[in-house]
């Protein structure tokens, strides 16, 4: 059965698109961690991020790095922090999120409920710098 | 003044080394989330990581990727779980640590305490499994 992502891939599922290339895509996590918490896939579906060859790992990482560059720019924060977990969606996915403090960017506390006009104005905020 | 990741760099600070490149190194975090919990750097002092230039950022990424496959041989665990919060230390850093569940990379939880016999026993087990 193809993963919830390639469901979003293949448009059976909607999603908050962000950017896409060829290879990978980046939509909005819509049960965040933070305002602004960005998914980055690659369209192969494969498990384990360290799994992906070294071509499309590299790839993946540098449309990650042109995402991350967006969000830093639409919303104000520190940094921009990235986390792999992988232990929910067999698909390999790299959060994105700005962060200001350690504790921004903990998975295990109750994740935020946006509403769907919220989701789209941050999606629209990001892409609005986003450079391919 | 050098960052602290700077002076394990230079040698001026002692670390549990696990592998290195011309332009890049991967140490224990001596105050780990995980036994096992890695640290890769880029030699060169850059705060944010996506501050480095794509080559560089690649190659850091790619060797990670061959550390973090030493920590899956050397540790029994479902994932490696990578994080990139960069609060701390102003000089780009990338977290590796064996994860089984999502707490088990919760950076907010106290640090675990080692001495320094383990943290060496972990060092050499994780080598062991490093491929360049």
């Amino acid at each position: 059965m193809p993963s919830i992502f390639s469901k979003i891939i293949s448009g059976d599922i909607p999603c908050y698109k962000i950017a896409e290339t060829e290879h990978c895509l980046a939509f909005l996590d819509i049960f965040p961690v933070q305002r602004g918490h960005v998914l980055v896939i690659p369209k192969k579906e494969v498990d384990h991020i360290f799994d992906l060859e070294d071509e499309l790992f590299s790839e993946l990482h540098l449309f990650s790095k042109k995402v991350a560059k967006a969000i830093k720019q639409a919303f104000s924060c520190e940094k921009i922090g990235v986390s792999v977990i992988g232990l929910e969606v067999p698909h390999a996915h790299i959060h994105l999120m700005p962060i200001d403090q350690l504790s921004d960017m903990n998975f295990t506390k109750p994740k935020l409920k946006l509403q769907p006009q919220e989701l789209s104005e941050i999606a629209t905020q990001i892409r609005a710098y986003y450079t391919p």
